[in-house]
Formats: C-alpha cells, structure tokens, sequence
C-alpha cells in the first residue's frame, strides 16, 4: 500500500480515465532552455490505422479542451468537444480515419502538466513547472506520432489554438504531414489577445486561494479567480450580435429589475454558468501555462518576422478555415496565413464562412465547415486510402 | 473638537478638494423606490453664467470620470479629463459658455455615494446605499442647476456614460435645455456591455478585501479585484488597431521573452498600469453602483420599447457623435438614436468620425469631434448669446 499524498489531487480526470497514455523516458528539450523528463502524453484515438498507416488524422485542441474529441467527457459526463466534426460517417470520418487527440504538455487531462508531481521534488510542480510553447507541445505529440509508428500524417486540425498548434506543425515537422487544417486561428497572438489573457491571469493570481501556485499544498483551489478569467474570456468567444440576439436585455426569472447586485440579466446567469462549471474540470494553474504559451506564439518570429518563410520547404496541402464574426482571431489574421503560403506558391484554399457565432462557431453546427473539410480531407486522401 | 472617524475614509478627494457642494436636504426619489436624504452634489464650474441665465452648458462625466473636466484632479494632479474640449478658445469655449460638471451621485469625488456615511448608521453606507439609475443622477443634476438659478441649459454634452446621460436629460426634461449632444454612446446597454461589467464587478466582489462591501469598516480596500476590472474594461475603450498599432507584440525593457509570468509584453505593463493607478482614484463600491446604472440604461424601456416615443415632445436640437473603431458603443447604436430622432422629426445631425482609437476617441484629439462640437453649440447658441 502506498502513502496517501499529501496534497489535493488536482482538478483532472482520475489516471484511470484519461484514456491512452505514454510516458516518455528520453527529455523532452523546452524553448525556454529546459527539458521535461519523464513526460507523459494522455491521448485518444479513434477508428483504426489501416495497413500503411497512411491515414491518420491528428487533431489539436483548443486552449481548454482535452483528448475527448469524439467522446464522453470524463469528469463532465458531456459528449466529446467536436462530435459534429469527429465520427463515423462525420467530415472527419472515424470509418475511413485513424483519429489522434493528445491532451497538451501543460494541461490537466493527464498529460504532464503544473498539477502533476513533479519527480525532483515529490511535490505538484506549480510555478515550478517550465513555461511551455506552442513549440514544445508540439514536440511532444511529436513523439507520441512516434510512438505510433506513423511516419506521415494524413492531416493535422485544430481550431483556435488547436489551429496554431496545426501550424507550428507545418513549420517543424513539414515531411511529416500531408494536409494541415488550422480553424479560426492567427499566426501570432495579437496584443488584443494577450491583454485577455493577462486580464485572466491577473484574476487568478488575485484569489488568495491560488497561494503563489500552490494551492494543492494547501488543500485550497482559486476558484474564484479561475471563474473571472473564463467569464472574461467567454465573452471574446462569442460576437456581439449572438449575445444581443441570444440574450438581449432579458431578465433572468423576474419581471422587473431586482436593483441589487444579483443577476438580473441573463447574461449575467450565463457567464455566471459558464464561470462555475469551469472550475470544476480545469486547472487554474494549467490555465495560466496555456494561456502563456498562446501569447508567445509568433510564428514568423524565427524567419525574421517573415511569414511565408516559415512555409517555404512546405509540400503539404492548406485549408485555412475563418469565421466572419470571429473578433478573437478575425478573418484578416487568417488571411494573413493563407497570403504567405500563396507567396511561396504552396497548395492553400482560404474560405471565410459568414456565421454571426463568432470564435466558437468552429465548435457549433456551420454546415460550411464541416463541407469543406470534409471535402479538403476527401481530396488529400484520394490517392491513399 | 470630534471623535476620529472609526473606518478607514474612502478613496476620494479630502471635502475641502472636491470643488464646489450643495447639499440638498428635500429627498431624492430614486428608481428603486428608495429616496436620499440629505444628498450633496459636488461640482465645478467654469466661465461665467450670462445675465439672462442663457449660456450654461451642462457637462457629464463618463463612468470613472469627476467634476474635474478641465481643471486638474486633486488627487492624480493631473490636468481635467477634457481640457482639449473644455476651456477658453477651446470647442465648448469658456469664455462665452457657463460650463457646469457634476459628480453623480453613486460617485467618489464628493457627490453622496456608497462611500460616504449614512446618517441612518454613522457607518459607510457601503451596499446599503440605494442602487441608482441614470435617471437618478440625471434627476440629482436637476437640482443643482435649479439651484443654479438656470431654467434653460444652453446645452448638456457628454459621452459615453456622459452620453446616456445627455440623452436622459432630453427625455426626463425636455424643457430645460436647447441642445443635446450625446457622444459615443448608446440608449441601452447590450448584452456584451452588461457581461463585462458582470465580469468586473464579480473580480472586485471576489477579491477577500472587499469584505462584502464593508472595506471601510476593516481598513482594507480590495485593490485587486478593482486593477483587474479596470484591465478588463480598459481593453474596450481602445480598438484592436490601436493595440496593435501602439504596443503589437514588442517586449517591455527586455530583448528577450522572460519565460514566467512577468508581465513581458508592453501590453502587459501598460494595463498593468491602467490598473494600479485606477485603484488610487477610485472607491470600489462607486464602480459596482456606476457600472450597475449604466446596465439598467434602456431609455426606450418605459415607451414600449419604442426608442423615438422617448423624444416625441423634443423640441431640442441633437447632435450625435460616434466613432467608427468604437466597439463599446459601436455607431449602428448611435445611429439609432438619430434614426429614433428622425422617426419624430427632431432636429438632429449625426456623425461618424473616422479614428481608429475605440470608444476612447471622445477623450482624445480628435479634430473632427471638436469642430463638429464647436459648430453645433455656436449654432445652437447664436440667438441667445
């Protein structure tokens, strides 16, 4: 029998139920000069790799999502974040596709992330967890790629910073991938986008119960603090005209204005929904890590600040997908990738989808993207599978 | 001699600072059912009021703006919050107009708020203080000008909450005034407006210090939850453009990315900034009870919805500025007022300007705001003065 820990387990899945899992013995070298070892990558896969292991997807999730594309959450009991997208018979068809969905180094869905114990120590890692990039979280479904003995991706997916980290894999490993599909998503996180951010992470350092990133010593969890940083950041994921035309002005079970400071609005109850169920399935420390490694991300920082440098050796097909009313990563920053690949001729379809959702259109029913990825896929497997 | 006070004194200018004061002992009806009294209205004044009473113009401040409109701030030293409008020679010219600039009531620069003492009690009122509408504050402004001895405003100006503002005054007392001029504004509060007020109100609420609204009463102040509301907020009042095109993605004192969670980024220390400085000039339990007014804010709603029956008996001139990178109040919303206006035939003009600065514009140099402002009130004034 072994000692019961002497700190509050983390907000995650217990280890039995993240899915598949690899832990890596071999470091894994970090931007920021240090490496991570061991390191583990919690992953799902879906459908079956056929005989020449030519058709593999693999799929990035965004800033809070996890493994569970295309299947029950866990801790929430909820559907997979993008079953519309993901499945049999889906745009990306589970009968036709081995589907990989790894939760990010830095993250708390049983990938190596702040939460965890870290070796040296005996102790959660908290701020003693490395500053992890875009980069290294890509390096590490790099290995897992590896591991799975799959020497060329089919295709690479993801919206959101799911679509940076599809990028990122454009630029490292452009012999490993033959399509590559970033959604609503820029090639660098603009200053807007790290002012929300830091706002969140101001919110969560505020909460006394965050104790300098060392709450699980403490048996205490920033709760608080995490609610205001998803409050905060839901409203960039949704334009302004769904909330008006969503919620107005209404009331929230009342008929008159209660002149206090409860809610109101419904607004209010749906952020305050949407604060508080949040911090029942995600980290506040792993937010402040993956937030991080969004901000830092610059694609073109390396190549002089050249863009379409990044993609120059680049045979791999694009299917640069943006929403209208998204205001977190807005059509011209989508656009923007799309003119550097054309400028060093690579193979690159760009369409911006009129949807008043905003950002988190990518992860609701717009028929257009799902026929258009279910068509770019179909054509970079035609001559495979 | 008297008893030192028991609690901590609110952030706010010490009495002798606040400029001019008139306490009003007759109470204040308020929305909510609930009245004030006594209540004291804190103002100041500039130029001098003509001999038939004809050249005042009514100036109101914004959310976390004062009575200091162009004169500097005893608190921050700074000069008044909009000395590019407001001065001699200046678009409202102080050597022809009576300028009147009122600190609303709810407010912390001496205008009765939730900061000062409750006769009731002898302790701050704190959450007891009465939630106020901009009905109220408009209707606080009432008094004082009747107290002025001023049947006819020349004109009240503001913009954004000041705007709202403007825009009650017409509807509350359409025979007091000549001209309106609401800037960068709204006659309701969206949806997204409301959420992050939500968002900022729930960061003070949250912060330990706040201690139910009783800070005072502890000798805390929860500067916190108040710099990450100000952060928040302090993102919508600029553009996207403005962000980018004054801080992108440039480090702050470094070459290099510092791989914590330092503020590396300019954008970073700049709101950091906004934030720490904000928590000196302002009471925390002000900003709940302003941004809650401003959330209350639909004028159409005691018409049936109907925005233009709100000016059917208008017989004054509007003038309507709006700013084109302004997505607080974005101009559809402003057009809306003027389209209100024209539906019952009012006399109004309506401009857009072209900036690329956010809601913020209305603050700054902007030269069309100014000529537009000066034209419009010369007009407006030139049978009478």
């Amino acid at each position: 029998m072994t000692e019961a820990p002497r700190f509050l387990r983390p907000v995650k899945a217990p280890a039995a139920n993240v899915g598949k899992a690899v832990t890596f013995d071999t470091p894994l070298p970090l931007d920021c000069g240090r490496s991570l070892a061991p390191f583990t990558v919690a992953y799902m896969t879906y459908g079956a790799l056929n005989a020449d292991k030519s058709n593999a997807v693999l799929i990035c999730h965004a800033l809070t999502g996890d493994q569970f594309v295309a299947s029950d959450h866990p801790i929430t009991g909820k559907p997979g974040w993008w079953t519309t997208m993901v499945g049999p018979g889906k745009p990306i068809d589970t009968d036709r596709f081995f589907v990989i969905c790894a939760n990010v180094i830095g993250g708390c869905m049983g990938s190596t992330g702040p939460a965890e114990t870290d070796p040296a120590t005996g102790q959660p890692f908290g701020l003693n967890f490395p500053l992890v990039t875009i980069r290294d979280m890509v390096r590490a479904q790099k290995r897992l790629v590896d591991h799975l003995g799959i020497e060329k991706l089919l295709a690479v997916v993801g919206g959101s910073m799911g679509g940076m980290q599809a990028l990122q894999w454009a630029a490292s490993y452009p012999e490993s991938l033959r399509a590559v599909v970033p959604i609503a998503c820029a090639a660098r996180h603009s200053a807007q986008n790290i002012a929300f951010h830091e706002v969140g992470r101001q919110a969560i350092m505020a909460d006394p119960d965050w104790r300098g990133g060392e709450y699980q010593l403490h048996g205490t969890r920033p709760a608080k603090g995490l609610a205001v940083a998803r409050m905060a950041a839901h409203i960039t994921y949704v334009s302004e005209m769904a909330l008006q035309n969503k919620f107005g002005r209404n009331l929230q079970n009342r008929d008159a204005k209660s002149f206090q400071f409860t809610p109101d609005f419904q607004i209010e109850s749906y952020l305050h929904h949407q604060g508080a169920s949040f911090v029942d399935r995600f980290d506040a420390n792993s937010y402040l890590y993956i937030t991080r490694a969004m901000d830092y991300f610059d694609l073109a920082e390396e190549h002089g600040g050249l863009l379409s440098e990044v993609f120059r050796v680049n045979a791999a097909r694009f299917c640069i997908v943006s929403f209208s009313s998204d205001w977190l990563f807005p059509p011209f920053e989508n656009k923007r990738i799309a003119h550097a690949l054309n400028a060093v001729a690579a193979q690159v379809s760009f369409v911006e989808i009129s949807s008043d959702k905003g950002h988190d259109a990518f992860l609701l029913d717009e028929p257009e993207m799902f026929a258009t990825v279910r068509g770019f896929l179909n054509h970079a497997a035609s001559d495979l599978i």
